[in-house]
């Protein structure tokens, strides 16, 4: 039996699953990726400061995350030798699932209305030139959990030392919106 | 014939000419120079992020800019060797009229209201220090082209390493006014 | 004799003196602190830039601060050699300090609410990975000075070479509250 005003052809559930927005905890599922434990500060700081800007909305600035998995480094050393290009680019990863985890326990990941600046610094040899290629790997799984919102501005920079010599560590600009 | 109230020596049309602000456009014609297209992002992220902040003024999150000149690197290699003080220098002036010209496609320049944050990289021989007189070329394109509201902070450091081994990378957030 | 409604063994002076917050300037006292001459900028740019964000707050951008002490360097060259790592804490003390009179200069140390993001760029030997440890000297000068408000998101890296070889750089962005 057909109710008045709709076809069996596009029944409300279907339709409702091909409008819905698939949300980021989706997203990040369908990804195959859980969120860690935001990780702690390794020193005197905190992981997230808030700044009210008006309307309930909020800048969220994210301490440098690095390439730890449950306390421990990933890889450590310069790129592309010992630690290779493909290798830092899962550090990349790491660090921005790091930086969603901080975000999730500052706002909610529902609430990011973009990433307004994410900074790259990737341990270098001399001569190395392919950091956007690193932190490409970051940016690209920030655009596939939060959509439009994680596209951000940028700077991909080499540098001689970082701390434990972890191959990457990225900090972030957040905006959120109003807690609905 | 004088107009009551207006005295010869001070006709309107000189008094107007002396009173009125040269726009940034004006500017950047009377040093010569012409506005690039601004540059696409080199990699998985965009060139500027917008951020409003109430009464309709607004963050301008900008992407680090790099010395392209239609899609090729002015100079490559660190600082003073094998690239110059002088070609560094250059390197930061394209940096920063690359700068505006995302700046133009962003917002407008005439609504800049300040230069808030500028932060320089300079590729680097270990021990050299002059990373402030590289940046100054930049610095001073802004001021030059934007007047109060190009001086900005900043930091001004070096690193052994940048993407494509280009000599500079300069970053910034911008604020600009209520569209009129 | 008592004054009804009050015990000897609380007076108004001690229970004030128990619960008055000790301001930024008291605490700067306490610990033997002289708040420097904001330093003048080494270039071609301003001290700080500030930024209205709604309700009479506004962020202050606050440029790389050296460890200069009237115009001269404290220390210069890389982190753990020449400059050992408690020289290194020492200047980034002497950062922080900077920066502090930079914000007292801007806005008044008593209207900070909080440091939201502090950069600190650590001169490095290639191997050293102890730049949190040099970092965390100027970041709990600014929690002692400021208390809650001096707690700041932070990245710390290391880099190959900073303006006049000096072994730390720190800049900052910072939130302050209405005048009241």
């Amino acid at each position: 039996m057909l109710i008045p005003g709709r076809t069996e052809s596009c029944p409300v559930r279907e339709y409702a699953t091909i409008t819905r927005m698939a949300s980021p905890h989706d997203r990040l599922r369908d990804l195959g990726l859980e969120l860690p434990s935001p990780p702690a500060a390794l020193a005197a700081y905190v992981p997230t400061r808030t700044v009210p800007v008006g309307d309930g909305r909020a800048l969220v600035f994210i301490a440098g995350q690095v390439p730890m998995r449950e306390g421990k480094p990933l890889y450590s050393g310069a790129v592309p030798e010992p630690v290779s290009l493909e290798q830092a680019q899962e550090c990349a990863r790491l660090c921005a699932l790091n930086l969603l985890a901080q975000l999730e326990a500052a706002a909610g990941l529902e609430r990011v209305e973009q990433i307004a600046q994410l900074t790259g610094y990737v341990l270098s040899q001399e001569g190395f030139g392919q950091q956007p290629q690193v932190i490409n790997a970051a940016s690209e799984l920030l655009a596939e959990v939060l959509g439009e919102a994680g596209k951000h501005s940028r700077a991909a920079v080499g540098v001689n030392a970082l701390p434990a010599s972890v191959p990457v560590e990225i900090a972030a600009i957040a905006v959120v919106r109003p807690r609905s």
